[in-house]
C-alpha cells in the first residue's frame, strides 16, 4: 500500500484532534482510499504545553520548518492560527509544491487571493474544509455538490459561541452578560470573547463562503458586521411573541442586476453578519446551542441546509480527514488540481455597499406614554417611503417611558439609517432606537 | 478550453430539467471547470411525448445505443429509470470505459455490486448523487467528506411524497386516504403510490446510504420494510401530546460488536425502514412538506443534518450537474477512479436481522373500559422484561373501547413481537394493537 507522510503545524485542541482521530481511524481511512496515512512529525509551541490528547514526544519539534521542509512530508497540516507566521508557514509548503491542508479561516480570509495564487504557480493545493462551521462540508458542497448552481443567498449560523448565547438567552430569558459570564465559565466562549461575540470569527467564515459562492475573493475589509452584545432579552421576548428568534447569521444575496448584463454573473453581492429575526417556522430557527448551520438557496436546486458541531476538537477532526484524503488522492493521481482550492469566475464581482442593500426591520423604541407619539414616528417613516407592516404597543406600566415596536416592510439600509435618525431627535423618543433586521428565508 | 461531450438517455422531467440546466448554467459550469460540456444526443421514448422542458428534435434519438455507442460520447447520463433495459444501457457504457451519471436508485440498489465491479473492470466509474435525496449532495459528503468517521447512525427522510402526506396529516388532523387522494390531484403522488407510500423507494435509497457508510453493498431484500398507510390521525395526535411527530425514516445503526473483534468493522448494521416517533425538539422534527432530510452521527464528527428537496426536475438536475463536473474532471486528470464510487471496505458486513435490533416503542391498544386490564397488559410486558416508560389513558367517552397509550423502554423487535402476540390475544383487547417505533436520535 502506497504511503503518504503527514506533517502537522500545532499540537493544540485541534491537532490533538487530528492525532487522535489519525490513530483511531487510520486503518478505516487507509481501507477507504487505499493509502496509509503517517504523521511523521508535529510542530508545537512548546513540548510541556498542557494537552487533552497525548503526543508522543519523538513526534514534536518545536521548529516549524523542520516540518515543510522535510523531504519526506506530503502533505502539511497548519492549524498553527493567526495571519503572521501562519502565512509565512503556509506560503513555504506551498512554494515547495506541498499541498496545505488548514483551519485558518483569519488567515485565508485576509490573504486567500496571495494564497491561493501562490498554490497555482506552484502546482500545489489549499484544501480548507475545516475552516468553516468544522464538520459540516459545506465547503465541498458549495464548490462541488452545487457547481452547477447559481447561488442566489446564503445565510449561515457560522459561530458557535454566539448561538450558544442567543439560545440560552432566549431559553430562559436571560440577559447577555450573565450567559455570556456562564459561558465563559463552562469554555463556550473566551476569556477575551471580542472575536466571537463581536462578529469577527463569523466575518472571516462567511467571507470565505461568499467568495466560494460568487467567484471573486471577498476581503474582510468588505464586509459589514455587528455582534450581538446589544441584544437584550427584552428583544429576544419580543421577538418571539411576533413569531421569530435572534440569530447572528452572516448574510450573503446577490442583489438583482442593474443595469448589468442580464444572465451573466452580474449584480453585485450583499456580504455581511449581523443579527437578524428569523421566523420559528423556518429549519434555520431550530438550530440551537453551540451547532452551526448554513441554509444555502441555489438557482437550480432549490433550499437547502447543512447542520452540525461547527468547531471543536473532533468536529474540525473530521474535516481534517476529509481534507487530508482529498490531498493525498490528489498526489496519488498526480492531479493537483483536480479539485481547484477557488476558482474565480467572476470579474465583475463586488460587494454591495451595505447602504444599497435591502431588508425587512424590526424597530423597538422606547417613548413616552401619550397620544400623538405613533403618529409622529410613523409620518417621518412615511416620509421616507418606508411602509410600517405590523405594530405592537404592550400595555403601559405607569412608567415614563415604554416600549412601541414595529415590522418594517423591505427598505434599503440607507433610507432606515436616515429615518432612525430622524426618530432619534423627537423628544417623545427617550432612548435610542433599537433596529433588528428581519431575514424571512424565502 | 477543453470540451466534454455528453450523451443523455431519458427525456422526462429530470431529463428536462437537466437539458435545462445546462443551458442555463453551462457557461457557469465551464468558468468553474475550465471545461466546456456539449449535450450531443438524448436518447428519448417518443419524440411526441408531452414535456414540460422542450428538447430540441435535433437532439433526439428512440435508440439508446445511439447513445451509448456514439464514439463522440465522453460520459454516458442514465435516466431512463427501471431496473431491466436500463441495467443493459449502464452496463454497455460502463464496458465501453464511459463513466456513467445516473439517478436510478433502484438499479443501483438491486444491481449495485454488478455495476461497481463492471465500471472497475473497465475503469470507468459511476456517479450517483442524484439517486439519494435529490439536491442534497449525500452522497459526496458520506464518500468524501466525512470519509475519516465510522457512521455509528444514519436516519433518513429521503421519500418527500411519504413527508407531505405525514406533514398534512399532522397540520390537519387528516386521516391518510383523503391527504394521499389530495397528494395526488396535486402531483405530489403517483395515481400508483406504492412505490413511495410503502416505503419501496425509500428501501433503495436507504440500501444505497447503508452501502456507502458500511463498505458491503446492502442488497434490497435484506432491508425491513414498512410504509405509511397504517399511520392515523389518532397516534398523530397522541405522539403529539407527547412531544413527538411521526416521519417516515430509514435508519442504519451500528450495532455494538459482540464476540467479534473490538475496534474493527464487526458488528452487524440495522438496515430499515419504517415509520418512528422522533422528538420534536430534534432539527430532525421540523423537516416538512416534500422536503428530505439525513441525519447522520460520525464517531468524530458528531451529529449532522443535511436538508434539502429530494425529488424533482431541477433539485436532481443539480445533483446531476455536480456529478457531470465530477466525471469531466477525472476524465480531464486522467484518474476516473480518483473518487471511488464505491469501496467495498468491510469483509465482515452483514446486516442484523430485526428481530435482534433494540429500539423504543409506542402502544396504542383499544381496550375495554374496565378495572384490571392495564395490569394484565403489564404483567404480559414484565414477563419478557420490557419496561414500560409511560402510559397515557385518555378519560373514557362511555363507549366501549377506549384507547390505552404506553411508550416502551429498549426492548428487541423479537421480544416485543412476542409481547404483543400475547396482549393480542387478551379478551379485554379489542382490535389489533399499534405499534410504532421510536426514535430519540440521541
Amino acid at each position: 500500500m502506497q504511503q503518504v507522510t503527514l506533517g502537522m503545524i500545532g499540537g493544540g485542541t485541534v491537532g490533538g484532534g487530528v492525532y487522535q482521530a489519525l490513530q483511531s481511524n487510520g486503518a478505516l481511512l487507509a481501507s477507504r482510499t487505499g493509502l496509509r496515512f503517517k504523521l511523521k512529525r508535529i510542530a508545537v509551541k512548546a513540548f510541556d504545553e498542557p494537552r487533552k490528547v497525548e503526543i508522543p514526544e519523538r513526534l514534536m519539534t518545536t521548529d516549524w520548518r523542520a516540518v515543510v521542509d522535510d523531504p519526506e512530508v506530503d502533505i502539511v497540516i497548519e492549524l498553527a492560527g493567526g495571519t503572521g507566521v501562519a502565512r509565512q508557514m503556509v506560503l513555504a509548503a506551498l512554494r515547495r509544491g506541498k499541498p496545505v491542508v488548514t483551519a485558518n479561516k483569519a488567515l485565508l480570509s485576509a490573504h486567500g487571493q496571495e494564497l491561493f495564487r501562490t498554490a497555482r504557480e506552484h502546482g500545489a493545493n489549499i484544501y480548507y474544509e475545516a475552516s468553516v462551521a468544522g464538520g459540516i462540508p459545506i465547503i465541498k458542497a458549495l464548490r462541488e455538490g452545487f457547481i452547477g448552481n447559481r447561488i442566489l443567498s446564503l445565510y449561515g449560523i457560522v459561530n458557535g459561541t454566539c448561538n450558544y448565547i442567543l439560545s440560552r438567552m432566549q431559553a430562559e430569558g436571560a440577559a447577555f452578560d450573565g450567559v455570556l459570564a456562564d459561558a465563559q465559565r463552562l469554555g463556550y466562549a473566551e476569556a477575551e470573547p471580542s472575536l466571537d461575540v463581536d462578529g469577527f470569527d463569523s466575518m472571516h467564515k462567511t467571507g470565505i463562503l461568499a467568495s466560494l459562492a460568487h467567484g471573486f475573493w471577498v476581503e474582510p475589509e468588505k464586509i459589514h458586521v455587528e455582534g450581538i452584545r446589544n441584544i437584550s432579552q427584552l428583544d429576544m421576548g419580543f421577538a418571539g411573541q411576533l413569531g421569530y428568534t435572534i440569530k447572528l447569521l452572516g448574510v450573503v444575496k446577490k442583489l438583482p442586476a442593474r443595469g448589468r448584463r442580464k444572465g451573466g454573473n452580474g449584480g453585485a453581492v450583499q456580504v455581511a453578519v449581523y443579527p437578524a429575526l428569523v421566523p420559528n417556522r423556518h429549519v434555520l430557527a431550530s438550530v440551537s446551542d453551540s451547532f452551526n448551520a448554513v441554509f444555502v438557496q441555489g438557482d437550480v436546486v432549490g433550499d437547502t441546509l447543512f447542520y452540525g458541531r461547527g468547531a471543536g476538537q473532533d468536529p474540525t477532526a473530521s474535516a481534517v480527514l476529509g481534507d487530508l484524503a482529498d490531498a493525498a488522492l490528489d498526489l496519488k493521481h498526480q492531479a493537483p488540481d483536480r479539485v481547484p482550492a477557488f476558482v474565480p469566475h467572476d470579474d465583475e464581482g463586488a460587494v454591495a455597499p451595505l447602504a444599497d442593500c435591502i431588508s425587512r426591520y424590526y424597530l423597538r423604541l422606547s417613548v413616552s406614554d401619550k397620544p400623538g407619539v405613533l403618529a409622529r414616528v410613523a409620518a417621518i417613516l412615511a416620509a421616507s417611503k418606508i411602509g410600517i407592516s405590523s405594530v405592537m404597543q404592550p400595555e403601559g406600566h405607569g412608567g415614563e417611558a415604554i416600549p412601541l415596536i414595529m415590522m418594517i416592510h423591505d427598505a434599503t439600509n440607507a433610507a432606515m439609517a436616515k429615518a432612525l435618525g430622524q426618530i432619534r431627535r423627537l423628544p417623545v423618543v427617550k432612548a435610542p432606537p433599537v433596529m433588528i433586521r428581519v431575514e424571512d428565508l424565502d
